[in-house]
């Protein structure tokens, strides 16, 4: 058994079982290993944001790693963006990075570069492999790693001679699964304490809070204390929809997040870091929490602290009733008619928004009205753009759809984001995945347009507005997608999307719908 | 003045005129500055791999940098692939990403990242400016740094706050033209005894000896003493075509270019590294200069040396006559018929290329005909993949085509290689370059397949041809290039992709040829 034999056994014994893969010569062993270690699925993209995406997206949604394939230090690099938001979203990925033979790169072939400078950003964990002996135990290190809690980034090097020597060694065992640390008594009674104040408070969820057992407990602490409920701005993962406490988002904008939390006297950060402003801006502040707010940490964030363990005991403590919780009622909006607007289509979404549906949201600007038109649809997942590196919902709605092949994914896109990792179209039609696609097309940056007015920059001129203009030439996306193997419509009225949308949803296998919104 | 508006006049001083860009939010006040420096030429691409490889095509046809404007770290990892390349091609670029605000950073918003990481293995200059006063200066010396000799990419960062400020300061005088260094008369004088010994030889030329002063003073050179001339595997930008002296590349495969080399007992390196494998493989050497030949350094790789000057001094030190050069004859193949395959695709392109053409060559195996049916086409630059990472031709198809307005480029591409940074096409229409995109759609990453039985894994199976089988599904290129504004035809036989590339050739703007090459 060589190397590369020997690490794909032993990722399949560790329960990491998929692939994201975009390969060269320096992994043809691990490629040719393939056959030999039928137990893991290879899934091909054509480019590496899609593949570091999609392991994004599979984690999130399994919440075990699936591993990358990439190609030396460049293969690493257009993988970087996704691995960054990954990193953020604390999805576990075991990031495997092929490299030169280690006795070639002295010679410093053209390939060569450096491999741990380019990682260690996005990577919680690193190691290059020194030996194929050393590989099987470097592997069960990576996937433990990854693993956490909390998850990482755990990029594993393998050089070319690692993968294609023989591998000695005894068999080494899968990692325990780790688990979540529970929260201190004393930082319960804490958090209990500053809710029994009478003083205003929020209580901000994040991580692994964002799921049905923590937002059912939060609810019953909010209620109990008249405490105000909110999350981060991009959750990895919320679980929304009917017979489930609605929660508000912190805004994306400063101006929001400062309103949200005005008169806050107390913020209970559950797995959730303290508001910042996602950019800073002449003049305004970075930093969030109002001016004498007090913080109090109820589980760290990234910590791999058990959050919705220390709010159920939170709510006990403060003797909030265990149906306490107040959840939403069952309600969708009508099929909308009329202009195709960032409204209307909203609607559609809302109306017919399938049970149980995953929805990767990277519709920035265009994505305003959705949750609300969707908060009392059936219960659904929300996947958001964690770490703000665009480029990610179209990969990682794939990988959702990989992970969970029974359930539907919605991707919802704006069409300057859609243009970074288009190629996933392509992996979507070869695996047959069952993602619809909604590009939100208005021929425009239309978020860097709000912001362009937003940084005090003046009166920007028509050398400037055109940096921010897509429309020229106007990108056909239902060309695009078909040229990939995907089918798809264009539509350019409410009526056509509500149409084309649960055409979409009820068919086998992918399908994009170009939206081109009413402009004006 | 503001910092921005400082950073873009500065760049303008220094003749810096052209900046591929892809910004965000910390780059408005940039974006809203151009309108302020008119002289300063903005390109939008769509994807920051576009953005970074046009800067190496446009530094490669000017010698001059182009800048890029970059969205802070998850933005500047899309680039790195192609600033590899551009580090590796010694091509001078000034590389602006942006950054959040200085204060801001210790917040840790969701798009911080270790900028300085993920630049360092790409930059031979990296700064991260700390003041709208100390901008003007550090651009300076970011397109100092660029420029060299040798050429490196200069990474400079520009915190918002730096972009926004009031820019004090005086002005900045634009730095000097470096100059090249002669090499000194012993080095000469040394290579020539070699020459002269009677033993076998080979002159290796690489960077700037491959343009036309280089190529005939060595071709001189070898033509008094019987050397053997050869040029590397693959050169940032060689002049090639009729009435000048054709040049042997370097073999891609480690056993052509042992084949090339056997028996030199002498290897006179000008401006080119040593020659090794690409990659290694289980049982082959990756250092290939022959044991028991001496290697000569006439000018050191990447160094900033005269190497056309070396080689003119040489040539004159040997008694070679002024006039020695033996140039390629004018010779064309004919129009060719029938089946189309990498042969017969090649003579189409020999036949029809025109004069002053720019070639850009990523079609990897498809392109192993082409250089041999264009040798006695008219003069023409081709321009190589130097770095090895695939996604370079179109950007710097892109690049060259805004350097060089009056010149037809001819984008050579290999359907895997496509998929990384087709969004070329895009700023190619936007800006209405005179490029023709040739598709060489095979259905398949053939390069690793010929790799996949040279690495010694045994027997691949069909998981393991998966992997490297792009035709399931199909990529239709002409959709997806007419999807991004871009006229493209889909031709099967040698007379329609003749035909094809006549009127591609001829027309204003971009087209893509699809060329869908008979299999089997």
């Amino acid at each position: 058994m060589n190397g590369a034999q020997r690490l794909i056994r032993t990722l399949v014994d560790c329960e990491v079982k998929v692939c994201f893969s975009n390969p060269g010569t320096s992994e043809m062993h691990f490629v040719a290993a393939l056959d030999e270690v039928p137990e893991m699925r290879a899934v091909l993209g054509l480019f590496e944001g899609v593949v570091t995406g999609a392991a994004d997206g599979y984690g999130r949604m399994t919440g075990r790693p699936a591993a990358t394939l990439l190609h030396l230090g460049p293969g690493l690099g257009n993988g970087i963006a996704n691995l960054h938001n990954a990193r953020r979203a604390r999805t576990a990925v075991v990031n495997v990075v092929g490299d030169h033979a280690t006795y070639h790169l002295e010679n410093d072939p053209p390939l060569a570069a450096d491999i741990e400078s380019l990682a260690r950003p996005v990577s919680g964990w690193y190691r290059s492999s020194a030996s194929a002996d050393a590989l099987a135990a470097d592997t069960v290190d990576a996937v433990a790693a990854a693993c956490g809690p909390p998850g990482v980034v755990a990029t594993l090097v393998v050089p070319a001679d690692v993968s294609w020597s023989e591998a000695g060694g005894g068999a080494v065992a899968a990692p325990g699964r780790g688990s979540l640390r529970a929260v201190a008594d004393e930082v319960v009674s804490g958090a209990a304490k500053a809710l029994r104040s009478g003083e205003p408070a929020v209580v901000l969820l994040g991580g692994g809070a964002t799921r049905r057992r923590g937002l059912m407990a939060a609810s019953r602490v909010v209620n109990t204390t008249g405490a105000k409920l909110l999350c981060e701005t991009f959750p990895a993962r919320l679980e929304r929809g009917a017979g489930l406490p609605g929660i508000e988002r912190l805004g994306y904008l400063a101006e929001f997040t400062v309103a949200q939390l005005a008169g806050a006297k107390h913020l209970i950060l559950v797995d959730a870091a303290a508001p910042v402003s996602f950019f800073a801006y002449p003049g305004i502040p970075g930093y969030l929490v109002p001016d004498g707010c007090e913080v109090h940490v109820l589980a760290e964030a990234g910590a791999g602290e058990d959050a919705a363990g220390a709010l159920e005991a939170l709510a006990d403590l403060l003797g909030a009733p265990t149906d306490g919780a107040r959840v939403q009622a069952a309600e969708r909006p009508e099929r909308p008619s009329g202009a195709l607007t960032a409204a209307s289509a909203s609607a559609a979404i809302g109306a017919l928004l399938p049970e149980g549906a995953i929805v990767s949201d990277e519709a920035n600007t265009s994505s305003i009205f959705i949750p609300g038109a969707t908060a009392g649809g059936p219960v659904h997942d929300w996947l958001c753009l964690t770490g703000g590196a665009i480029g990610q919902g179209m990969p990682v709605a794939t990988g959702a759809a990989v992970a969970c092949p029974e359930r539907r994914v919605l991707s919802l896109e704006a069409d300057g984001s859609a243009m970074y990792t288009l190629q996933s179209l392509w992996t979507q039609a070869r695996e047959g995945l069952d993602v619809t696609t909604v590009i939100f097309n208005n021929g425009s940056y239309a978020i860097l347009e709000m912001e362009l007015s937003r940084v005090g920059a003046g009166a920007p001129g028509p050398l400037a507005h055109a940096m921010l203009d897509i429309g020229r030439p106007e990108i056909d996306f239902a060309a695009l997608a078909r040229g990939l193997g995907v089918p798809a419509t264009r539509v350019a009225t409410a009526e056509e999307f509500t149409v084309a949308l649960e055409g979409a949803l009820a068919a086998d296998g992918p399908v994009l719908i170009d939206a081109v919104l009413a402009r004006g």
